[in-house]
């Protein structure tokens, strides 16, 4: 990489990346939900840009923005997602696609390079609507009958209203084209402190950990508030505000070192302050990279529940709603995202899983992936506070462009 | 009452209540929400019944229903309400209004009666706009701005809104003629499991609990549920879960007989499965009949509290929202109760407090007051199972009627 020319340039990204956190801002991050307003401007704002790097552009039916070359050689395709969650951060998804949409740039109209980098903004990574819709529906794992199905967990609409109100309604949807690709390529923030606490800049992704996740529903009796002895009652939230803490003393024991378990939603019903709620429901998530400790994990909830039922004073039901299984990164992009660290980031990298899902996921169910993370401040996302330093954003570029260029290169020598 | 013109008539009891029923069927019970088209019809039901009882019927600005005598005499004022909890039971509230419908029909024709019995619907009793609307505006301790300031907790519209559609806007709202009435009589089912479970048929109540409500905040820091270590997580759902269990261990050792708490509504924010909350809020409920026990439960509340936040981990404020002050029932309308169950019911009767709030502790602020109980078949209320055995309904309405008769037999010798 010893010609300037093929350097990510640096005030480009900052400024790529400020012009969509303008649309949709929310404090210092930014609210595009799915297929809202804003979600929309952005993808036209990708579709605007991707003729400055020799592509065309396409907004399919299901809200994917592909950049596509008439150039020949290798094809690598790069990019994330352009949609946030509720009142998030600047950089969830914007980094990948801005980083893809940067080194198409820098590479696809230079006379040095043979092949080019195709740009992919995936719909709904975050999931307002579903689970990886986007990239799913390119590798060909949404059916019509998914998308009728599909709900905004934000508002009472269904997925074909709001592709309707998009605008995106009777679109084709584009399925990747076999044998294409050399592979899949993702930059992301690592939305944990991992990198930041060890003073690295780039984190270069070895898998992405499967997500478990479950529905505990507790059946107790609903009753007065006022009138109902506390000896006779049959209380459903207290029943699960116990499981939650029977799960905070008992996973630790059985857990492997980068588990991490969450009940990130509770409902009572009815939920009113003078009832005593009949029924409560949880949503719990299991995350790790190996289904062994899974395994171990599911079977001590299983008998946590049926530790509940014994004692015969409310009803439990563990129902397992999601099943992940790790998605594992390809070893020659990692080995070339090193490379590329070593070149213009001083080695500061590690290798790492994510706790994270991500669209690489995806995709790596259908060709070669590598994803690599940049340092997120405090660890913090999916809120709007989070941020990366404009330094760590700038190396990240020149390492994406640079691992772009070596894949695009040993593609020549080594095919896929 | 060795006349039997002045018995209750069983049979249109039943059939009042049944018609009631068959205005908002809900399974076994009603839905009935405050303005809701079944519960203006019940109002409108009322007010076309009470010319039988020689009562002119007026529905004031704020829904409540008033049927007025133009005896000479001694009044007593009588009812409950109409209106009912989401998917409830019949009972609550229509049986005290068709007792005290049917006290009237008994009595205010009768020529050996002086005096009558005025019949009362409170609105929102069942508190979906706020606590005690009805009855409270009745004593004149409703505002305008109260009014303006009221919402639907089960829509999204003002009370203003919903008197305007349930078309109540503009009327004028009636409030209490001070001196007019010896006192309040109201009839209720029991909503627990006492008078069953000793064979009983009246409950007569000698006080109304105060109700004492906390909002109880929590907060953590929001974070992604995968890439954030299980030991660095501040998570406010799961500080409120142990919160909930250290409730359960501590108040029995510092509660009162009959004290009862609650946790009725529990919000985690944002809510959604792969974030860890930041946010948590749950409200908390205390009854019980002496504020001395409430104030120790109180305490230790609050410094329950104050372990949290010694912790570090995550913040928590205690706000009380709600101030209960029981409400003591009339002396002279106890003993009437009693002189009645002894006529009519055997003295199968017991004297108890109530556990649930009614219109009879906001009427009592102004006159004096009575309340009765009959037996919940299982204790269960506010759930479309709540019932009660025909037998005992219509023992209840002889005792009402019966302890009416005595209440102004005996305002005549002695007034007020």
């Amino acid at each position: 990489m010893s010609d300037p020319a093929l350097r990510a340039d640096a005030a480009r990204v900052l400024a790529d990346l400020n012009a969509l956190r303008a649309i949709g801002t929310y404090k210092s991050g930014v609210h595009k939900p799915t297929f809202s307003a804003a979600h929309m401007q952005s993808l036209e704002w990708l579709a605007a840009r991707l003729p400055e790097a020799h592509l065309s552009a396409t907004i399919d039916g299901i809200g994917n923005v592909l950049g596509t070359s008439a150039k020949g050689g290798p094809k690598l395709l790069a990019g994330s997602h352009l949609e946030s969650q509720n009142h998030a951060g600047w950089l969830d998804g914007p980094l990948g696609v801005v980083y893809a949409l940067e080194a198409a740039r820098v590479l696809n109209g230079h006379p040095g390079i043979d092949g080019a980098v195709e740009v992919a903004s995936w719909c709904d990574e975050e999931g307002h609507f579903g689970s990886f819709l986007g990239s799913r529906s390119f590798v060909g794992a949404v059916t019509e009958a998914d998308i009728d199905a599909a709900r905004d967990r934000n508002a009472d609409r269904s997925m074909r209203q709001a592709l309707q109100s998009a605008g995106l309604a009777g679109r084709p949807r584009i399925t990747a084209e076999r044998g294409r690709y050399i592979g899949y390529l993702e930059a992301h923030i690592e939305q944990g402190e991992r990198l930041e606490t060890s003073g690295l800049r780039i984190g270069i992704v070895t898998s992405i950990v499967g997500i478990w996740q479950y529905r505990i529903r507790f059946t107790g009796e609903q009753n007065h508030a006022g009138t109902t002895r506390m000896e006779i009652r049959k209380d459903a939230g207290l029943a699960l505000a116990k499981f939650c803490v029977a799960i905070d003393e008992n996973f630790p024991k059985l857990c492997g070192p980068r588990t991490v378990w969450t009940t990130g939603s509770i409902a009572l019903d009815p939920g009113a302050p003078s009832i005593i709620p009949g029924g409560a429901e949880m949503l719990f998530q299991i995350r790790d990279d190996n289904p062994a400790v899974i395994d171990r994990l599911e079977e001590k909830l299983r008998g946590m529940a049926a530790d509940v039922t014994a004692q015969g004073q409310v009803g439990i039901a563990v129902e397992r709603i999601r099943t992940g299984a790790p998605a594992l990164m390809n070893d020659a992009f990692q080995d070339a995202i090193e490379a590329a660290a070593r070149t213009v980031a001083g080695s500061k990298s590690v290798r790492m899983p994510s706790g994270a899902g991500h669209d690489a996921q995806v995709l790596s169910t259908i060709m070669p992936a590598g994803m690599m993370f940049v340092p997120s401040i405090g660890g913090i996302s999916h809120h709007w506070t989070e941020n990366t330093a404009d330094a760590d954003i700038v190396t990240g570029a020149e390492v994406f462009v640079e691992t772009c260029r070596l894949l695009l290169q040993r593609a020549k020598v080594r095919p896929g």
